[in-house]
């Protein structure tokens, strides 16, 4: 029972993190802003690296730094050496004994850049390599698929990105109401549950999301090919308009998330489209309801999360109804949650 | 039957470049080191999107530089005003009316940062926002799927970062070779159709690939879903263990790119795995024979494509018998290549 146990302490890990690292990222931030750095470096893999999407969206939006995603093999197999000096490099795993994203923190280290690793291991390889530890104080993950891990990435991303915003006293207040909307995003299991229920014989789907909750589709899709077997396509939906659509077939399983802010209509007009022109059998993780005009009468399932955070912080919440979803459909399609197929906890990939 | 000339044309498309854009493109690199610039920011969307994940890896090794890919709704929607100064930002767009791609690249000259419109239309609104124009001179394309403007893209990139690069006498040199590979990589149509005979059935797949050759995947992976139909799902090698394998059905379909270099070793192993535990049925796009051994009897179909190329420029010469079997599978699939379904040769996405 690690999975639904690990799901269920989201809440407490996110506070815990508000609680005991307000100051360590409160000095990473300090330093960054010393340093005066051009750009965020990112290294992750899996599950860590659509926490790295998020971090190029919040920092990006509300810090104006511009974030690129390490693509590790420059480094570590292809011996490049990328000028990292001027900028703020952090590596994300959450066990911290990922050997490419190491070593791309040990590079940068090497080169003088500010180094920070974000790990629930503070004693693991990444925590040594980097000069600022972000603990992610999240307890030991049992469960294969990650899920309070990722939630905590996305808490301390948050955290450092309210610290380097223009209204950082805003931003930190609407993070003190995080986990109480975690306990709330909690009760969806009932509805996680029915909604499964009518999602069984999904064998693979497509997983829309934009902006800030793109984070949420990568992940979403991430936790339904490793938990129940599905084989689920992350798009921002903007992408999937230019190409990908053509391949959704009639009656096509879509999944999607929508958000308040300026990204919501995007969604909503894209349901509606692939409805429409489709019948495309609809899921949407929604803080809102979604219109059921333009329908063509094919099925639309709300999946809710609470509204209560503005949408910088909405996919910390979002995902929590998306992992419940995962658990009950792999159940219901006779899978054991607690051992995929082929995965190990930790993936050595150089 | 614009597409299987457009096909055609790339050896002569890749001729002009060498031969009338040279200057063009020592210019921009004679002025981005002037400006001794920190890192490369990109804007692109779909096809020219995959030309931008090759330009990660090529200027990330050959020139030690980092790349950030741009999530234009940061700048377009969330207003967000990433600091990109001492950047040099390349907006990629071969008919230089995406929306989002034109933003940023305003945005970035507004700011005063090197700025390079990357187009088929040097009339196009993109070309006006950029200070530097780097036309792909590909010719009208007027197939709804890109094929010689993606082309024309990697090698517009590939002239840049030899420019840059540490080698850049060898870099040139080792460019002068793409046109008269192309043509021999041309001669891979029968391969092509006969694998596509054996492949028609497949509504699926997952297409493989690392490093240099990660664009290629995701860009066979969209001629697939755009042409053919196919649900094809591009994976990093790397990333795909780190979880979505669990989700390949036995049995399932798997494209794969071999390369030479450092990675090689990396996809011949994986597909030795996903033969021998899921008795993948696999085709691989390679530029030397992938042994038959711990096959356990899985099909593995072999397209060829020239070896006479380095690495850094490989995915040149690879995609090219890759659009032969898109459009083969599409005719054996009974659709047609030139009317893929529900798309329109330029998306307008904000």
């Amino acid at each position: 029972v690690a999975l639904i146990d690990e799901i269920r302490e989201q809440p407490d890990v996110c506070a815990g993190l508000l609680e005991r690292s307000a100051r360590v990222v409160a000095g990473i931030a300090a330093a960054a802003r010393e340093r005066d750095i051009a750009f965020v470096m990112i290294a992750a893999r899996g599950t860590s690296d659509h926490a790295a999407v998020y971090a190029q969206y919040v920092l990006g939006v509300l810090c104006g730094l511009p974030v690129a995603l390490a693509a590790p093999s420059v480094v570590t197999r292809y011996g490049g050496r990328p000028r990292m000096r001027g900028a703020l490099v952090l590596g994300i795993s959450q066990s911290g004994r990922s050997p490419d994203v190491v070593e791309v923190v040990e590079e940068a280290a090497r080169q003088g850049a500010l180094t920070v690793a974000i790990t629930n291991d503070p004693t693991s390889a990444l925590a040594g390599a980097a000069s600022e530890l972000l603990d992610l104080r999240a307890g030991s993950e049992r469960a294969v698929a990650a899920t309070k891990t990722y939630t905590a990435e996305l808490m301390s991303i948050a955290m450092l990105a309210a610290e380097l915003a223009v209204d950082a006293d805003g931003a930190r207040r609407s993070l003190q109401d995080v986990p109480v909307v975690l306990r709330e995003a909690l009760a969806a299991d009932d509805a996680a549950r029915e909604a499964a229920g009518r999602f069984a014989a999904m064998d693979e789907c497509v997983v829309l999301g934009r902006g800030f909750n793109l984070a949420t589709s990568l992940e979403w899709a991430l936790k339904l090919k490793e938990l129940a077997g599905v084989r689920a396509q992350a798009y921002s939906s903007a992408d999937y308009q230019h190409g990908p659509v053509a391949s959704l077939e009639d009656e096509g399983y879509v999944l999607a998330i929508r958000a308040g802010g300026p990204l919501a209509s995007d969604i909503e007009e894209l349901i509606a489209r692939l409805r429409a022109e489709r019948r495309a059998n609809v899921l949407v993780l929604a803080d809102a309801p979604v219109g059921e005009d333009a329908s063509g009468g094919s099925p639309l399932v709300h999946l809710p999360y609470p509204d209560r955070l503005p949408e910088w912080l909405s996919p910390i919440a979002a995902i929590v109804p998306g992992q419940l979803f995962c658990r009950h459909l792999t159940l219901a399609r006779g899978l054991d949650p607690e051992t995929p197929r082929g995965l190990s906890k930790v993936t050595l990939t150089h």
